[in-house]
């Protein structure tokens, strides 16, 4: 299957190198490979990063208001733990990083070993595991559930925090907050091609969907009948609003101590009247103007059940390549969550208020 | 072939009315269908439309800055007469309307009947055509060249021309010299799914590209071998490039005579040494990572001939629904068109200064 690509082994840096020529406020690092949005000044630096394939997240999200540094690893494969260590020291302030980390067992493993060297150097460092991902527990990549598009609205509001002067420890109760107050749920209609790979990663019937699919491809919880979009949106929603309500057990980073928690964490339950904040993301392959259309529908169904909308956003922000199909976030939103959604944001990929 | 849709009859009325909840800065007129934008105080109010299909184009480009209404039709067919008649008096103000108009046999028809509409009506109303494709002259839906990519170009410099309070003769002559100085060239690598027919509009092998595409599917100059991106980009560039001045018939609206006016234009040459403003657009189903790496690709092309990259946009702004490819534009840019670039644009797919 063709695609605008040259050598399979050097796609990333052609592509990210090709981001930065077209974004030259953002400052990019090769080895290893890391970019760097513009002046860092004293607020806490947050970081994210993770495979790539999953544009505009992480490195559209870099900027004023949002994400101060992003590291790209290769395509759907965790970064390394020597590039989320010398992207943190190139942007050390004395207000200390915070990893945002979607659960992925790779990077989490990694994203562990670079906040314990960093502990080592005396830097203050946290990390906080997204993990929205209604539709299974465990996966292919992840032990829990994986962390997919609120990572879109989870960087947007703590960069706002960041942006604000919150302290550290601020920004990381706030984007555990967040986390814990967002679900997601995707579903293919037909697979991914994954560059090295030069063919999509399963074939879909003509009238099946991957309902519950990962943003990597990997499957969710069944092959489903597709009939049309309203169904599978109402199917959606529901899965969504009626997830019950459940405990984890997140890995938290103790700085006092140097040490790994294991903190049990109820999520948030969804009920009637209270504000959301709603993310309809195309996979990528998928016409914008669909992906409206499934707005339209979504919007019904939150009406049924008095789920207020207080903020929308529609389009492709945490994509699987050329994968066609979409996932809605909604996150439970209060007064500090909508402000510091509104707050300005000046990124690549989003941008108000500057 | 899945899509996400419902019954096809409805499908633009559901997309657009979804694009209208999401973005209830918008309003939307349902029967005949428009929308418009925020206030249109005294500035002339530029009108643009044209088949579904090419989202965002037009309609996320509705605001401050650019377009003050557009008329969406159906998916790739031209909006009607009365579309553009109404919509142009429900915003008319005493500066006049300035209607950009994609070369297409039918949008000019439709778009000619609301000119003579609104002459008639004693409203002061002019119109440019946008034929920026170097592909092919004449094609299944065009007489002449077709208009793809640069009309987002022309949209944002003429909309800030417009919000400065430029005279609609300006406007005019400034869209003209904009279109004039524009080139586009676009490739598919697998055709779109125009959801009536339910299937791909054609099937091209595994290492064949249509060179020189339009923006419904519609073929270009050949069929050719596809070998891998920078090869691809490299001949995209020399097309636009060599591409040899010529003369072309454009119809022009004399608004003193109420006359159509058939006048010879030939088009800039583009030289070295002088400055550019360049989009990588893709065609809805590539993914933006691909494009980057054209991107990076393109700045090579341009250092080599000595052609400046003045500014780049590169993204998902003038689609063919869900078609594999790009197009790459390039518009020779004087100092008053940067300007005008870099002025505030604040609409749902494009925003910046804001």
């Amino acid at each position: 299957m063709k695609q605008l690509i040259n050598k399979v082994e050097n796609i990333v840096e052609e592509q990210i190198s090709g981001m930065a020529l077209a974004h030259p406020e953002l400052q990019y690092n090769a080895h290893p490979r890391y970019l760097i949005g513009p002046s860092s000044s004293e607020k806490v630096a947050l970081i994210s990063g993770g495979g790539s394939g999953h544009e505009p997240l992480h490195i559209g999200f870099i900027g004023q208001g949002m994400l101060t540094a992003a590291c790209p690893g290769e395509i759907f494969t965790s970064p390394t733990p020597d590039q989320m260590y010398e992207c943190a020291k190139a942007v050390n302030n004395q207000a200390g990083i915070l990893f945002l980390i979607k659960n992925y067992t790779g990077d989490v493993l990694n994203f562990e070993t670079a906040v314990e060297l960093l502990h080592s150097d005396g830097i203050a460092v946290g990390s906080v595991l997204i993990d929205d991902d209604v539709a299974v527990k465990d996966s292919i990549y992840t032990a829990g559930r994986r962390g997919v598009a609120a990572t879109v609205l989870v960087e947007k509001i703590v960069g706002a925090a960041a942006q604000r002067g919150y302290s550290l420890t601020q920004c990381e109760i706030l984007a555990r907050r967040v986390n814990n107050a967002a679900r997601s749920f995707g579903v293919a209609l037909s697979a991914c091609t994954v560059p090295a790979a030069g063919k999509p990663s399963f074939i879909l019937e003509d009238d099946i969907v991957e309902f519950g699919v990962g943003i990597h491809g990997e499957p969710g919880i069944e092959r489903k009948a597709y009939t049309d979009l309203d169904s599978l949106i109402e199917q959606m929603f529901a899965e969504i609003k009626d997830c019950p309500e459940y405990t984890r057990i997140l890995q938290q980073w103790d700085r006092e101590t140097g040490q790994w928690l294991k903190n049990p964490v109820t999520i948030e339950p969804f009920v009637a009247n209270e504000q959301y904040i709603v993310l309809v993301n195309g996979f990528g392959g998928t016409p914008e103007s669909q992906l409206y259309g499934a707005y339209a529908k979504l919007t019904e169904c939150c009406a049924q059940a008095n789920f207020k909308i207080a903020r929308q956003l529609v389009g492709n922000y945490c994509t699987a390549l050329n994968m066609q199909g979409l996932s809605i976030t909604l996150l439970k939103a209060d007064a500090e969550i909508l402000a510091l959604w509104d707050d300005p944001v000046n990124t690549p990929a989003l941008r108000w208020g500057c």
